[in-house]
């Protein structure tokens, strides 16, 4: 048991930490070769950003398994993949409105690492150095372009990638608010991944607003029934879970993955996890940059298969079953896998109203080369996945009751499939 | 007083359960014989399901009030009440586009157990026996239907209604947490029900959410302004509240409406509550199952007369006097009265617009033998009374502030109204 | 640092307090011959309604400070200015529908108080009297309008304005509800200003949802970094803080709008804050009452000018700065600036499709002397600053995420401009 109390990974403690206690120096200074951002200060070489690299210095395991996440490559997966970017394009833009035409302008930089990328990650480099008063008198900083940001993929200055602070906030690094859902709902709260919300009115949820002031959220390992009483975020998809007894329920992982057997929320439609967390490799049969065909079929090449989805899945399931019965594991999921399939087909309606609504000229698509996200009809189609359909099944994963039926959930797929179906009719209407 | 402080109810304690302390045997052993889903488990005679019959072993006078509800009946009452459950399937089908038309098709069974009866509750039935391995060697289970859930009206396996394990969670049975608000708020937050979401937002809520920390959530009875000093959901419509010198200021109910003179949500108008918790024998004169006729007057015959109402809402003013005044709850109440009023002529106006776009044939409604909830102009109206009259309503009784006005409220009131009057003139011109 | 320590303002102990306990007697008798609310109670001099003129006996300087706050005139600002007054009676009003129009009635004054008003305050005003049977016999107590409130600009029976306990929430007076964001979410948390709802989703926020149970919220001054580890709305708008060494980083204030350079919610576009918090005197060059053109120039001379913005900008900047590096700062101040400026360019563009709509006919405005918020495109373009320029400005001045980007955000702007663009297609087709 003495190993599964340990909050580090290394295997030895480095030598440059072996007889000191980690202060603001320790790792401000770590690496400063490798960090474009290191300046003198004082005599010292001290950088602005500490990254994950920085962190590996005792934390390695972690880091290695967090590489792992889509997270890890939320830059590069919504920069350099054309539709993703063209959805955040649509989202951020400021349109001018002339002639009764709009016209679109690429977002400015400041627009993307407020919105999008504030989550994702900005690119952090030096721009500069700026001379500035301080009470020791002038001083010299580096100037850093996309900062602040501790976004979870960031593009770090010494090149490494990823924010360990995005959920291990700074300077405290508690793990007790790590443990805690605010922290994911951070990023997990919006219409898009709404994680939190849906969580917060589950019976998991529950227990933990009502109960949690008497939870031990510091217990390395952390026991369920003992330490606590109810998930939250980092239980299920996290933490060094143990029995009572001691006895390992779940091993602590920072890829956060690797207990998911299905990709629910972010693109068109469900589909197994990408293999790598590299998305921007992937090309369906149609050439897109996307984990399924517009018509739902995934891409199985790049993306996990049965196998590998059913180890993830008995691995999560290893979590329920420390509170719950079998029948109500195997309960909840046949409920959950047969969401992924009609929330799909819901996606697949809208598509098809779409599909029609190009084909007939009534809005420019894929065949115009026109932006996909930028007309009203588009946009409702967008939000056919994007919302409701991800809240659908979020609502499904963790039992949060009326997100899967009116809080953007089917009531609204259901609603949006007709106000799609008159929109065409009325522009058609309009073409004649 | 000593009576007072019992949380149980039965006059003399079940024999069998004389001499025992309660663990998880006396709960999920009791009444076998009819208990469709009893199972034989290393010589015991097991079920899986424990029901509100089942808890009435202590409790009964709590099992007897909770059957007057609503909820107690609140899987028939959206079952077996077309209208209701026409809503149900509008909400959750899953719709097919071709040729320029939409084919809904009924939800399946998983669907309806995943949304709508999550909170409703399930049909819970044993489907058959399966066997698994265990740490004990093989053993055979009841395979259910409907499983799991822990809907109010859940229609268990022992022919009894209801699960007490909506508020009171397994298996702590917290009346701390059954207290708090984040138990009601697992079924009442949604823009359907956003009970919870007002309250968070009112000044009560505000008391609960900055003070709780420091109240006695466990003391029976409930002293006001010693145990706690904001009241949460519970105060004011289900527990034994007394004064600091003990006197009784409400006894406790779980017939939660019987301090409520009008029932605000759920249906097209606010109407006295109905008499009986079955509302499946509701007619209306046009005969439709509705507690009011399509333009909104009360059925009375069915509900509460205005006595009973006045009766009621006194009994919800000794609990508001307990901190209020006199002046201040005739004031709250005016108001609130007016609410009803005003956002059932709000109804009534988006329901006028809705018959004329039957009577002009840009829909399809009674009169075509249609469904009143399928189409765009009829989502809205659904949205008129299920999402903004509601949520207007909630906020005047509770002091919600914002939601009475544009979160949810009088505001999407006003735009819906002017939205549905343009879909019907763009649908007009187009059927020229 | 004893005066620091001082939650009074009074220079010297009013002589008729100086022997008491403050009870309720020592408020609810205070200024009796102000109070048009005071009645003779068992032989004393009583009023209801406790004012902001009552509170100033021992904190003259917090009310002098709160009278130069917008709330304090928050009645007369919405009553007084006809457009904004016109924005509320189209969002409060009843409509009515007849031969395919719709009619407007005046909201009631129950409607107003139960809505935009409750926030806001209400006037309330003795209108008689009334005698009650109470447990000491028959006594005589005032009948008043507008009762119950406790709205931050209240007209108050003493002929001052404003309430403290909106804040302040009696008769507990905790400073650590008043320093906990739940207080300022009872009128911060709507669409239309989702102060809250950002905050709650920001790094801020998780730092006070997931570890304030160990904070001090009732020291005078509050110590950051010991006193507690992340800021609230009080900590940034309000409160004195000193650093650990008892350093002032900002003095206390309940002049909330001293630290702040833009007025970033409720107007159409963000402009510098008014210098006087009477708006009513305000006229554009088109001589309506606002703060800025309709197409966004700042009525200069009714506004605080560049070096003032520059001085709140500062203050505010001083109490970041106790936690956070001037890069840091600097980095999110100019993202801030530049959101003000999207947004109010994304504004604009919706302005311009209304005032086109205007222009041909497809909608009534100005120059018919029309309601410019009754018209379904009308309510778009104010959803369109209202509800989503604002929350980007939020979510861009707290790190709120999501709130800039799908949740109420940039995304909304953008839909709703293509919604507007396509509402007139439509409507001009349908005049065709």
């Amino acid at each position: 048991m003495i190993l599964k109390k340990r909050r580090v990974s290394f295997e030895e403690v480095p030598s440059k930490l072996a007889s000191v206690v980690v202060g603001c120096a320790e790792c401000h200074t770590m690496n400063p070769k490798k960090h474009q951002d290191t300046f003198e200060h004082n005599g010292y070489q001290v950088n602005v950003v500490v990254t994950p690299e920085d962190c590996a210095t005792c934390h390695p395991v972690e880091a290695r398994q967090y590489s792992k996440n889509l997270m890890y490559n939320a830059v590069g997966n919504l920069k350099n993949n054309p539709v993703y970017h063209g959805l955040v394009d649509s989202a951020l833009d400021v349109q001018s409105f002339k002639n009764m035409k709009t016209i679109l302008k690429r977002p400015d930089d400041q627009t993307y690492a407020d919105a999008c990328f504030y989550c994702h990650g900005t690119v952090v480099e030096v721009k500069g150095t700026e001379t500035r008063k301080t009470a020791q008198g002038e001083m010299s900083f580096p100037i850093l372009s996309g900062w602040p940001n501790q976004g979870v993929g960031r593009i770090n200055p010494d090149g490494s990638k990823g924010s360990c602070t995005a959920c291990h906030t700074r300077h405290q690094f508690s793990i007790e608010m790590a443990r805690k859902p605010y922290t994911c709902s951070e990023c997990h709260k919006g219409p898009d991944v709404p994680a939190y919300k849906v969580y917060s009115v589950s019976k998991h949820g529950n227990l933990q607003s009502a109960l949690a002031k008497k939870w031990n959220f510091n217990a390395v390992p952390w026991a369920v029934g003992k330490d606590f009483t109810g998930p939250t975020c980092a239980t299920c998809h996290v933490s060094l879970v143990v029995s009572q007894d001691g006895d390992v329920v779940a091993e602590r992982t920072h890829q956060m993955n690797d207990r998911l057997s299905w990709r629910i929320f972010g693109l068109i439609y469900a589909h197994p996890h990408p293999e790598s967390p590299d998305t921007t490799m992937i090309k369906n049969k149609a050439g897109l940059p996307l984990p399924t065909e517009l018509t739902g079929e995934p891409v199985a090449k790049y993306l996990i298969d049965a196998k590998e989805q059913d180890q993830r899945r008995k691995t999560m399931q290893k979590v329920c079953l420390a509170c719950h019965s079998t029948g109500w594991v195997d309960g909840h999921y046949a409920r959950f896998e047969n969401t992924v399939k009609t929330t799909n087909a819901a996606t697949l309606t809208a598509t098809k109203i779409l599909l029609s609504a190009w084909e007939r000229g009534a809005a420019k698509g894929l065949a115009q080369a026109d932006s996909i996200f930028n007309e009203a009809i588009e946009k409702k189609w967008v939000e056919q996945w994007l919302f409701f359909a991800n809240s659908t099944r979020y609502a499904s994963a963790m039992a949060g009751a009326d997100y899967g039926s009116f809080a953007n959930g089917r009531w609204f797929m259901s609603k949006n499939i007709q106000e799609m179906v008159d929109w065409l009719e009325f522009k058609l209407k309009k073409k004649e």
